[in-house]
């Protein structure tokens, strides 16, 4: 039986693979990397270092393949069926991999940034990919450090306040307002800076780019000061890469509640 | 300057250490170790068995402390303050094990399960101790696998829906109904299975004990089904081990929205 490991492998700095993630890749033989074009180049860069860095040369196979388009004009509605197509896509394109590149008791890996159970789509693809009922295989999954865990460890907070609930969250649903019952909103896949709309609001954002990279920036304080800052170190840092990747905590203060 | 790691170790498997936190252990002096009486015995056993793994005999030291008792009958709106109250003893024991276990340049580490972020006080009682005056430190977090994460990944699923929210409460708070507005609830501290208010509605429940130990148990299905024998187990394992640690993910079906 063919076998498939989902392997997180943290946010940003390599030091955030666990033990299991080393043992994990250790046990692999085929890698599936998925290349979503030039502006992720960077992403793809980290995930051969990461292989690099942890197993012998000439020890494990590389087999890339590029990630068909999403369509990201489409909003509101249409958002959740646009992903369905686009999974659809990458299901015919993993099911190839897996039958094509991996032997009849071949062991491969998909390395997935953060932590596979936020907001990435590979288990629900590989899931697809066993109902269609064109290959079989057994898989695992190994938890890695969301770039959640990593924004709270690096602004040295919790995520939650004392018994109080936490909400995480995207840019697309924080634009249409702030979820009720909860002060602490963790936003994720924010294109357009949802947090402004909140200016005038007794909060605090805690905001973190790039984070466990070299080009790391983190930002806090109260948001009518700390996000003008924000908005200009975000657009300096995206011009400069080409890409940014961000996620930032909302803390809305108690007597605001 | 004294220094402080607060380390994530992950909730349950010694592989789920990150490579930053080993390194952050091996860079460490003193441990310090709290104790919550027997009931935790086995929680302190796998820190020391952690401490074991990766250090040389005779290289660190360890210091154990007996966490003061939290008044665990106050519910409702007291539930913060006694908390409150609750660290405040705390800060005076970890002020003391700082300043009197630590050289003027030593460095010390705080094991936390899971994540630092989540549900844990740590990094509010350091805050505290250092807004006290009586010592100095700085210190830093490593971001540690919390036991959401390890949940996800065991039951091989997401936490969130394509574009969904996703919330993390505590069985006190789903015991006062469903948070609004979102359908992914993940349940931590809960020692009254709230979930069973919910056993007529259509949805599925993921659950998991002892994630990551070898005890671990896991039930997934439709929460009809599955809530009384999450039910019968947890009771049993409970009387077994005479302590449980479970989480679980309730996911409300989209009809039902
Ligand atoms: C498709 S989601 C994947 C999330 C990933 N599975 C995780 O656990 O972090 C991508 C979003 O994650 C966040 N993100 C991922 N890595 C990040 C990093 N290094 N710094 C800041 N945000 C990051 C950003 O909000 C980005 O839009
Ligand atoms: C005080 S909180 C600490 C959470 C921890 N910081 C984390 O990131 O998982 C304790 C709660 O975490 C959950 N938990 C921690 N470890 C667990 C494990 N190994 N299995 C199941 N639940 C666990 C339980 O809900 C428990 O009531």
């Amino acid at each position: 039986m063919r076998r498939i490991h989902v392997i997180g492998i943290g946010s940003g700095d390599p030091d955030q693979l666990t033990l299991q993630a080393v043992k994990a890749l250790r046990s692999t033989e085929v890698f599936f990397l998925l290349d979503k074009g030039e502006v992720k180049d960077d992403l793809t860069r980290l995930r051969r270092d990461i292989l690099d860095a942890h197993l012998p040369e000439g020890s494990y196979r590389v087999v890339t393949a590029r990630d068909p388009e999403r369509d990201r004009r489409a909003g509101g509605a249409a958002y959740p069926p646009a992903v369905g197509d686009w999974r659809s896509a990458r299901a015919g394109i993993y099911e190839r991999l897996i039958a094509e590149e991996l032997g009849e008791d071949g062991t491969g890996a998909f390395l997935v940034w953060g932590d596979p159970a936020l907001y990435d789509s590979t288990l629900a693809i590989l899931q697809e990919v066993l109902e269609r009922g064109g290959v079989r295989f057994a898989y695992d999954v190994v938890p890695g450090i969301s770039s959640v865990s990593a924004l709270a460890a690096r602004h040295r907070t919790g995520l939650n306040r004392v018994a109080r609930p936490v909400q995480i969250t995207t840019g697309r649903r924080l634009a249409e307002g702030l979820p009720e019952g909860v002060d602490d909103v963790i936003v994720m896949l924010d294109a357009h800076q949802a947090f402004r709309a909140y200016a005038d609001q007794d909060m605090d954002i805690y905001w973190g780019a790039y984070l466990g990279t070299p080009d790391e920036i983190l930002v806090s304080g109260p948001i009518a000061e700390a996000g003008p800052r924000i908005e200009r170190l975000r657009a300096e840092a995206r011009e400069r890469k080409g890409w940014i990747m961000d996620t930032y905590l909302l803390r809305r203060n108690p007597g605001d509640r």
